[in-house]
């Protein structure tokens, strides 16, 4: 199997840069969500969805209606979880990689050997952060914040039925805000 | 500030050891329940505890009512919580050190350097071990370690108004079950 770390984060925690830190340090590869989504819409399962939409729409519909009891119908994103989780799996059967987010560590568990990772800091750390990366907004940095991480959650939670954030998840979890993001890296690359 | 590492743990996740081989790692002392327990049976504070009990009732039971808004009297609990807090806020003054269990980490939230730590592990290991450390019991293991973690997460609660085992209170969260022991000590002292 490969060794596949998987980092879940909080916006604003720093968790991409601890990523791509840490797999420049391994010499591996660390695939992102931008990373993947490139790889969706450059794949051929892209261009099917986008050919099949109709069909695939029914198809779907059924299947989450059984599944989750959902009543609201499939989303784009339902579509896209389907070709990023194929496109995952690939990944995890190739090679050794850090992969960020889009739920790696549920997508693997049985395929990979996977170093589970949660990076999380408080609010005050975060919303320096993101002001200072992505700049001022007219929203309050803790709005964002709290938005995206709601978002997250949820959408991990629809996809995994796993509690996002619980630690029991994760073999470690670190705050960022405190330990900093070269010590994080370490201590990953130390367990790894 | 001395630089003090604690320790929080699930019961039967390896805390304790991992506290005591970290601590021989890095040269400094490891204060465990049972150390400070008996630091609080040999001090002037458990003296004069036992001497001037009937006063000392009379004092908490106001302060207790009017803090907590409680409506239950005060237990030996709550003395011995005072006298451990007085020997654990004394130790983090003197000396760098690890300290498992009794909320260190929050009672030196102000006066020490603290490396927050929690251990936590699934119930299956957590049964393995506990049946092999402790030996077997007429109560199933998992009940034991329920009923355990119960009474772990209520007094951290009641004394500390903090979430016990929310990640958010600790530096590092680790998965001891799915990392071993000796993993979770290099991790902690490549951090330290």
């Amino acid at each position: 199997m490969k060794r596949v770390i998987t980092i879940s984060r909080q916006f604003g925690s720093g968790g991409r840069t601890i990523g791509k830190n840490l797999a420049e340090r391994l010499g591996i590869s660390c695939y992102d969500n931008e990373l993947i989504e490139e790889l969706a819409a450059k794949s051929g399962f892209a261009k099917n969805y986008v050919a099949e939409k109709g069909e695939y729409i029914e198809r779907n519909m059924f299947f989450n209606a059984i599944s989750y009891g959902r009543s609201s119908l499939p989303t784009n994103q339902d579509y896209l979880w389907n070709i990023q989780s194929k496109i995952i799996m690939d990944i995890g059967k190739k090679e050794n990689c850090v992969i960020v987010g889009r739920c790696a560590d549920y997508l693997l568990r049985d395929t990979a050997d996977c170093l589970k990772i949660f990076i999380h800091s408080d609010m005050e750390k975060r919303a320096e952060r993101i002001v200072k990366i992505y700049g001022e907004s007219s929203e309050a940095p803790e709005k964002r914040l709290k938005d995206k991480d709601k978002r997250r959650r949820t959408y991990y939670q629809f996809y995994t039925d796993m509690q996002w954030g619980d630690m029991k998840n994760y073999d470690i979890a670190l705050n960022s805000g405190a330990l900093g993001i070269d010590k994080c890296v370490d201590i990953i690359a130390s367990a790894y």
